[in-house]
């Protein structure tokens, strides 16, 4: 007998040999493994009982939280598809995604009302909007489902599915990308998937059962994607937060003395800078990792001062070999292809590729190396293909999970597998025939002690077709010019890579995870202009 | 498309993270695992070139040795099933192996022509029986190949076939049981079932690139078994000796840093009771994993004495969560359920549990607590079952890896997942209708200064059926007698346990990797008499 490779089974592991611990803390709430096995399987059950069948969608509306962490092991147990929908979405978006994806059941938060009301007329396929729990204002509203999941779980016996039923090749997780280049797109991940990424996670990551892993990213955005089954798989203990404020999470850190970070870089700077990040104990930190959006050696160099014994790591995914003694030189790079990476047979693209030389990665560079065609994606890079970086195609069940591109180089001629992201294509700057990683400018911009922050977006231009422009937030009391930070810039990149202009901004706008909306910036300059996209 | 989960992939892994790595090491021997890669994938092609083809068995007779590591990833790549066997079986054993899973071809170490010798005749469906190399003496047999292994790799070409094509169901590797206690029976591995394991034992494990695994034991043994797959994966170094003695292991540990020793007992006592054990560096050691046969604490303390930052694990099986910082009561398990063990559903036996209470495990207690009924194998013990070690059927493919048994307790109500194994059924004395785990007496002999080796066997007894006798090899130098032994056992055994009786040995008689062959020492008394066996 073959026994199917499912995520289910992280779960009863968990319940077997770390059912006493207290591995679910959620708020003031902590749960063993044990009691969080037994919700998760009456779960189950109260959606047999709701008439769910194998392969029906169960939608979630929900800010972290330990119930929807119960539905990452409930749902797929009775071979439904878990659904978690991004809360920070419009209206319109979700009406979108619940048309194309039809879930039957809807879970949502009480704080989203609103939000479910002005989607629910347009969300045919869902048979039942429960609750996750009640509050007490709104009152109940009264297309909601009488009973909420908890008082359903009361009401259900824990059904602990024999797991050797589920067909590995299922579906077991649908997650929509974000929508900010196309429509959403669904991408669907099947029980064998979930349990093969876990275990290259864990083994990368060094996962061991006295890891202590922040949720600061929703559980429905792809950087916290795949944590669950890790963090289960190892039985360390998973730390939710509702949704990140520094001051919470450095007060958690403290409290469950967290082992590792997992944010995007806006809310590491939000944490390191916040004014009372030295009142908080954060040496049980050994990891940080950065992703989402690429991050700059500065940020990583500031993390490691503010919170010592951590190596923190940057890249646009939380991917790769991040063990403790990961490689300084690499520390900028989106991480190392894990064990069952296929990568590099196959095609990959969307995102750009090039070879890194010297000591650094995301370090500036003297312009003359700069200028050099390698560094712009030469004959190792590889450009080809269609995004890979999460299963591409809806409606086509993905093969392992697939990480983004194979890196070669690094200062020596071995490949190492460090995979460096440079850019979006979509955001790269395509200038009189050249293409510019607006990520390499930012990297530089970054160096610059007067840059809290910064994007650089590609802005028409009648001569060049495209060149790059930066938007800069300048650090409190910091009074930096546009004359000097391009002398900065043109220090460190080649003359055509250095922005054409700066703009100082108070701020810069950001989606549902902290990411900046470069689509948003871009907006008010190429107002009537079709902008040529590859 | 669902890539199939097959070793071939860590081939292929480890010679694009780690290519330039000086990954194997073979006497003098050095080789990359682009080199080594190299050799495999040309040994994949000369395998075509003889007419193999996927499913015919592709038997080895060698020592560990480089070539026989590559055969680990040059068989299974083109479908052909890999089957080493064990150099110490008789010719007969080995005609009734051969026999039984007609290979194809034979490669042999030439140093064993006179086995094949004495074989070649009643192995008929060999077409090829192939010398991995040359020596001068013997001269080359007429019966054998004309080309070496060596010669016919240099006259092949890299074939590195696509490893997408491969059934990951299909069997890959073939194993016997020793046969020690019946026929040898066939145990059949598959891709998957390699893939998998290799993930959970290097997550178990926490196997890294700093890995440096030494193979005293013989590549053939199950100690030794998934060793190859879970160092090429993680990109660690495997450092191979012909055989094991301990001066060779001791220089090897000290040139090429080992960080990790897989042993049998008797290997370890070798090592570190060698006289010049103290001239050699070991600092590099970490963890000693002795398998194989059950261990003692007595023995676990001396290697930790002796190796200081080392943590000694003993057990059955060299299984389970054997981190550096292993807690040191469960040293004396067997080790962890790992992540993918599905153990708990299926009932298991042959070997006997027990639960564990108090501080320790395999320690000499208190003789009341050891009367107690649940010391024997209470309600909490699991005795049903055929045994699941391995796969259990042969021409059966097994599902995933299956380690032992569930140990629940120890010393507290949490389920902790560790195993402790009493002995092999077989090896029990069954007394006046008490069961008597002879590991258990032999743990407490082994507490005692005097005993260097020592083996308790069940003797035919008029009154009680059968009762224990130990078979005791003393240290040099010691002069203990019997009465001074039983005292010893009575001190912490309850007194149906007490051997009736101490033989001094000189020493004791053991099978190919060192096991102590009971099966041997029992029949001096059994003769004639037919051993009533559960």
């Amino acid at each position: 007998m073959i026994l199917p490779l499912t995520p289910v089974r992280f779960k009863r592991h968990a319940a077997r040999i770390f059912g006493a611990k207290k591995g679910i803390v959620c708020g003031h709430s902590r749960f063993t493994y044990r009691e969080f096995t037994e919700r998760a399987d009456r779960l189950s059950d109260a959606l047999v009982r709701l008439g769910l069948k194998a392969g029906d969608r169960v939608a979630y509306l929900s800010f972290n939280c330990h119930r929807l962490l119960e539905a990452y092991f409930g749902v797929p147990q009775i071979s439904a598809i878990l659904l978690p929908l991004n809360i920070r979405l419009s209206a319109e978006e979700l009406a979108y995604i619940l048309g194309d994806s039809e879930p039957r059941l809807l879970f949502f938060d009480p704080e989203l009302i609103p939000l479910v009301e002005s989607l629910r007329q347009r969300a045919s396929s869902v048979e039942h909007f429960i609750a996750l729990r009640w509050h007490t204002d709104p009152a109940r509203p009264p297309w909601a489902y009488p009973q909420t999941y908890d008082e359903q779980l009361a009401a259900a016996g824990p059904r602990e599915v024999d797991y050797r039923a589920i067909d590995e090749n299922s579906v077991a997780e649908l997650f929509y990308t974000s929508g900010t280049t196309a429509h959403p797109k669904g991408v669907m991940l099947t029980h064998r998937n979930l349990y093969l990424h876990a275990l290259y996670a864990a083994l990368a990551l060094r996962c061991a059962d006295d890891e202590v892993a922040l949720y600061s990213v929703p559980l429905f955005h792809v950087n916290s994607w795949g944590i669950p089954h890790m963090v289960t798989l190892t039985g360390g203990r998973h730390v939710l937060m509702k949704k990140f404020d520094p001051a919470v999470a450095l007060e958690l850190v403290q409290r469950e003395r967290v082992t590792r970070l997992q944010m995007v870089p806006t809310m590491v700077i939000a944490l390191i800078n916040h004014p009372d990040f030295h009142r908080y104990d954060r040496a049980s930190v050994k990891a940080a990792m950065m992703g989402g959006a690429p991050t700059n050696t500065a940020l990583i160099r500031q993390v490691e001062q503010k919170i010592p014994g951590c190596v923190a790591i940057g890249g646009l995914r939380l991917n790769g070999d991040v063990a403790r003694d990961y490689p300084r030189r690499h520390q900028g790079t989106s991480g190392r292809r894990t064990a069952g990476d296929p990568i590099a047979a196959e095609g990959y693209g969307r995102l750009r590729f090039r070879r890194v030389r010297g000591a650094g990665c995301g370090c500036p560079r003297p312009r003359r190396e700069a200028r050099r065609p390698a560094d712009r994606g030469g004959a190792g890079a590889r450009r080809r293909g269609h995004e890979r970086v999460l299963a591409p195609a809806r409606r086509d069940s993905a093969s392992d999970p697939v990480r983004l591109v194979l890196h070669r180089g690094f200062g020596d001629d071995r490949p190492t597998g460090y995979i460096l992201i440079v850019d979006r294509l979509k955001d790269m700057v395509l200038s009189g025939g050249e293409k510019i990683a607006t990520a390499e400018i930012e990297r530089v911009l970054y160096e610059h002690p007067s840059v809290l922050e910064c994007a650089v977006i590609a802005v028409p231009d009648d001569t060049w077709g495209e060149v790059p422009k930066a938007l800069v937030v300048l650090r409190p009391g910091h009074t930096s010019r546009e004359p000097e930070l391009l002398d900065h810039c043109r220090r460190y990149l080649a003359g055509f890579k250095v922005p054409k202009s700066v703009e100082f901004v108070e701020s810069l706008p950001k989606g549902g995870t902290g990411k900046i909306l470069k689509k948003v910036l871009r907006e008010k300059y190429w107002a009537g202009k079709e902008r040529r996209v590859q």
